[in-house]
């Protein structure tokens, strides 16, 4: 007897989401056992999970690869559709998850997904994909994992999702203000404990420019139905609106174990002490506006890359990263982060999404292809622009 | 082919709540359609809704009882467990929706019910009595109504429930200021539509403490689970927390068509052009804060009562019903109206709730003899404080 354990692949998990995935393991030794980690460069920390958990599995990007006692090395597209894993936690940033990400929804696994860029890169691709071969993807994002909380036991498609967004620190400055800002300013995120790229894109709204493309392939949500809200408390996650006008508002301390550990234990919901809970015997305001659409160039930018569809969300995507990379070694402003954007999506965009074969949506090829070309591109034009 | 149409009886139909059923069912006429009718003393308005949605069953109470083309006078609980009847609406006030709401159940009916004071006087014989018919009661209050959609597709209980109160007109009043208040102050009610007994009821917040009681036997929550919060603006309409410290609250402009529409369409959600939506276009701020206990002493009451059980909350709902009429005839002050209430509660409370037969709860005689005496009661002290 006994119940079934979850065992898990997580896929960048010396980062700021594979981390607080391991924490809600650690609460859960008898529904969960991590069976596979994977993590970028961070050697250290890698060993030290290793040491913890006791995974079979391990994978370090690069040469590098220690002694592990009782450890295999193999690549992320390995671990991700190994027979011995139910779930595949993709918490890798940028590119790096999306071949993972495939290989495991060909193989018919549960993706738990917290890497943006899989779905804004590929997500026509990705869903497809998932669909064909039975895979299915839970959000770990607290967005979209509140929309999917929202829509739980509900029949019939949401009539508009509405997106909170934090805002960032700059929300109320002056354009002027907007041209002084360092990355020192930018990383200190009022809210949300996350790496130095997301809390980047959450400063200047890319964040959830890229989370609405992610909302229309994770729900099949057409374009109009998708609205950011600006609620600088972060208490309420997202909200979805159904077609009888009522809401439903997911809400919780910001805490990024939460919506992971919802991932974790759907169809369930476990009780767990460590997590925080809202405190509700003290006066509480939240509040919600309408972003300014002149303020956040990067949000409309995104917008517009997900509803032309083919590479450009892919081409956004690269700019960014490299446009946030540029700005975290203080090599342009803040700024200019929309404007490389801009100009190498003027430069890299594209391609129709019909493909030769018939099927829609760009090929992988095609969109790794974008994605490094326009990477290239970002930095050409980059130069020119350099402070 | 042809999609079913629900048949309903709507007892109460001249009331607030049962003239916005009717407006509802005038939105959807292929699928929904009015079987009966029932009223109190508006015979007039009675007249003039049987003209307009011809049904075949009509119930005026006292003697009077015209000719009226094609229909048949019947009682309340005859109209409530006819077989052309799908689903019984009891919008009813006071203790009048009791026994037609037990004679829906006994028949297997779905009885969407507003009538507070059903489920307060006899929540543990009317939810046993449900579950041995297999009838279902679906709430058309509002908070009760987020409550059941936030629990919409959850597996397990809730963890929490906060049910928000508007707090009424006196939130901020000092305790001199409220023993100054009048009948026409309280019926300036800021925010929603309804008549004048659940609009002092709302002042005092019996309302809510009567809610409580409801929730306590609906959705079968312990009382520790039970919180109110104050929350001014009336847009989200409850909420709920989960076992993870994941809330959902169910938000929606305050108009009662909405959770009625909910209860009449259920499981579906239909598209009403007639209900007014929520305006994300403007900045919005939604305030919560906990009750101050003393501002509040009909909450206070309402809990103690639910939590003792027995006939408790029968006499409450009693006391609370003359003393209303008598705030509202100038007879009493605002603050007689929990003093009132309390002294009743000494002196007629009870009943241990165990039954000769070993049931669990009162039996309906008890209720009603508690009912009744109460009120004589209630009467009697109040002649001691009248002003």
């Amino acid at each position: 007897m006994g119940r079934k354990v979850k065992r898990l692949a997580v896929l960048g998990s010396t980062g700021s989401i594979g981390r607080q995935t391991l924490d809600v393991v650690r609460a859960f030794p008898d529904r969960l056992k991590v069976v596979g980690l994977a993590a970028g460069r961070n050697r250290r920390a890698l060993e030290q999970q290793a040491g913890e958990f006791g995974p079979e599995w391990l994978y370090l990007e690069g040469a590098g690869r220690p002694e592990q006692d009782g450890c295999k090395w193999i690549s992320m597209e390995e671990m991700a559709c190994l027979p011995e894993v139910d779930m595949v936690v993709v918490a890798t940033a940028g590119r790096a998850g999306l071949l993972p990400t495939l290989s495991a929804i060909r193989a018919g696994k549960t993706v738990a997904l917290a890497n943006k860029e899989v779905l804004v890169m590929a997500g026509e691709l990705v869903m497809a994909e998932a669909l064909q071969w039975g895979a299915r993807l839970l959000p770990l994002d607290s967005e979209h994992s509140a929309i999917w909380q929202c829509l739980r036991g509900e029949k019939g498609e949401a009539a508009r999702v509405l997106l909170t967004a934090s805002g960032g620190p700059f929300r109320n400055l002056s354009a002027k203000e907007l041209s002084r800002v360092t990355a020192a300013d930018a990383l200190k995120h009022p809210v949300w404990e996350m790496g130095p790229k997301v809390t980047v894109d959450s400063a200047t709204l890319m964040n959830k420019g890229m989370e609405a493309i992610e909302a229309h392939w994770l729900f099949d949500l057409s374009w109009d139905k998708i609205q950011v809200v600006l609620h600088p408390q972060s208490l309420v996650h997202s909200l979805v609106e159904f077609r009888d006008g009522s809401l439903k508002a997911q809400m919780g301390a910001p805490d990024m174990r939460l919506p992971i550990q919802y991932a974790l234990s759907y169809p369930e919901r476990w009780a767990n002490p460590v997590l925080p809970r809202m405190d509700w015997s003290k006066p509480l305001s939240l509040t919600f506006e309408s972003p300014a659409v002149d303020r956040f160039p990067c949000l409309r930018l995104a917008l517009e890359a997900g509803k032309l569809g083919g590479t450009y969300p892919a081409v956004l995507a690269a700019a960014d990263d490299v446009a946030v990379e540029l700005f975290l070694d203080g090599r342009i402003s803040f700024v200019d982060i929309p404007r490389l954007i801009e100009r190498t999506l003027e430069g890299c965009g594209g391609n129709s999404g019909i493909r030769r074969d018939g099927r829609r949506g760009p090929t992988l090829e095609a969109i790794l292809e974008a994605d490094a070309s326009s990477r290239v591109r970002a930095r050409e034009i980059a130069g020119a622009i350099a402070v």
